[in-house]
């Protein structure tokens, strides 16, 4: 379908829209549960994901069959001020990649059963280095967004977003910075693998986004401190609370992404989860500011929403049994 | 296989005399995940747990196809002391729930392809109150050690072993205080759920326990102070690791088994990872003591190798990227 919006602040009516989930289907959960063959409780997460999940699908015993893995890929013109452990090029390196099935991100869709897409966003067109100029007109930003919106199928019941852009973890520190104060350094990480002398050039260009960036809407920031791969995986976000489909999040670029969304509108992450804290530190900072608590924290740090489909064996797990369990009364078991 | 040994002096020299991991495929798998194509190390602990597998498996390129979920359970004479929510009846009540498919790990077994097995060991025997006397004659646990170690099929590539049987945090607690020492109140959790009342006579009861069969070596500890379940996971365990097939380590219990080969035999458990912490406080300092690092902390406290089984799909994620993935050779991306 063609997005429903075309400018920002339409994007945001859409967005101060978005349904709740279903109070029906989270009490039915909530009763079954409580009578599966398992002393209560003793599920721990997964049971309160089976509920949560339940509450989006809008159904009491839901199944998880049809999980929808998006990389949206941009490039970055703050690149120039040299913030990347890699060239740009390597962006479009890892697109093909991406599409040849060789990438980290295509073992974990399969390995979990998801559907993979990969959307590259003008790759031959950076982004305008933030710390010169917004990183996007409207316009771009705007297209940006309708790319992830319309990237969603509406009959995945999950959906996973990731990203490759070489720079993004910049444009992701400056969003955060300019989100929710702190010091640029608080939120400014070693991305891809940078040196101490690199830490230090991206903490001061982060620095100057926001002092010439901060202080505007959340939609503004993600205009002129994100990046398109950024956009597309906010619209993309939204398009799944639209849809009600669960999302899973990934790591700190996604959830970047996502953090727009919840400064813009209260309540439009509630269909979302987070897959893991990464290693980036600043990750599980910004999770905290969102209330969202990770399912997993192994150490990954390398995006392409590689720790959120990591997760989904966790949330299929959590369905696996909230649905396919017996009850004390099927099963013949004393409740204790 | 009939098991090699016939005395627990005769278990104590298998122990000895398992085998390591394979160098050369440590090797293998080590030169092959700096070329994936990926920043180094960003896929954090997926890196070492493929490098890990690929070791036991004996290749450098492995792959996880046939993972085995073994499910034990016992009866416990301590029950007579009410150190459990539950009655002893509900031990068999699982077992046909297991047999039947409806249990919580009927269900992740399934989720993560792997053949399901389950083993009652004399259920209308319970073990002897191990506050009275030793919980086994020294038969009986070279029986339930049998048992385990017959178990294992030597196809699998993972083995998850898992455990029902009330009262047998009751018998996790003790031996863990009789193995590593401290207080019995440090080693002494609700279990399924008592109460502060029944919480304090579990301590007590645990604490007499030890004091009755405490500063014995391990094996002894198994016999006196285990229960049959517990004697078949450490059976099993072993078993894996003379076949060098990996273990995924579940909740407090299967470590308490566990524990006792890695305090009989240097070494014993190299070929174990642990799948989770629970919500057994003690768990995570049984984990500690084993210098084991959980993959999953979910807050799960059901055993059955339920949490061990959730942490096959991260596995089965490590095992799809390393030896899935494209090399930068391969992809012609820029190694940065």
């Amino acid at each position: 379908m063609t997005a429903p919006f075309a400018s920002l602040s339409q994007f945001r009516a859409v967005l101060q829209a978005l349904p709740g989930a279903d109070s029906t289907a989270i009490a039915a959960a909530q009763e079954r549960n409580i009578q599966l063959t398992k002393p209560p409780g003793a599920l721990g997460r997964l049971e309160d994901l089976a509920i949560w999940y339940a509450g989006w699908r809008g159904t009491g015993k839901p199944s998880l069959d049809a999980p929808q893995v998006i990389v949206f890929a941009g490039n970055h013109g703050v690149t120039a001020r040299g913030v990347s452990a890699f060239p740009s090029e390597v962006t479009v390196q890892m697109v093909a990649n991406f599409k040849a099935g060789g990438a980290a991100i295509n073992q974990l869709a399969k390995a979990f059963g998801a559907r993979m897409d990969v959307h590259a966003l003008d790759l031959d067109q950076p982004t305008a280095d933030f710390t010169a100029a917004p990183a996007m007109t409207e316009a771009e930003v705007v297209a940006a967004l309708a790319c992830g919106w319309q990237a969603v199928d509406p009959s995945a019941d999950l959906l996973v977003v990731g990203e490759m852009g070489i720079g993004n973890t910049t444009c992701a520190a400056a969003m955060a910075c300019a989100l929710f104060g702190g010091e640029p350094g608080e939120w400014t990480g070693r991305g891809t693998g940078v040196d101490d002398r690199g830490l230090a050039l991206k903490t001061q260009v982060v620095a100057e986004g926001v002092a010439l960036h901060g202080g505007t809407d959340p939609l503004e920031v993600l205009r002129c401190l994100g990046g398109r791969e950024i956009a597309a995986m906010a619209g993309a976000i939204a398009r799944a609370h639209a849809l009600r489909i669960p999302v899973i999040l990934d790591g700190f670029i996604c959830t970047a992404a996502a953090a727009v969304l919840a400064q813009a509108a209260p309540g439009a992450l509630d269909h979302c989860v987070a897959g893991h804290a990464s290693a980036e530190a600043a990750h599980r900072a910004l999770l905290s500011k969102l209330d969202k608590a990770p399912l997993l924290e192994l150490g990954l740090r390398l995006g392409e929403g590689s720790g959120a489909a990591l997760a989904i064996g966790v949330l299929k797990g959590a369905i696996a049994c909230h649905s396919g369990m017996a009850t004390f009364a099927e099963a013949g078991v004393a409740a204790g």
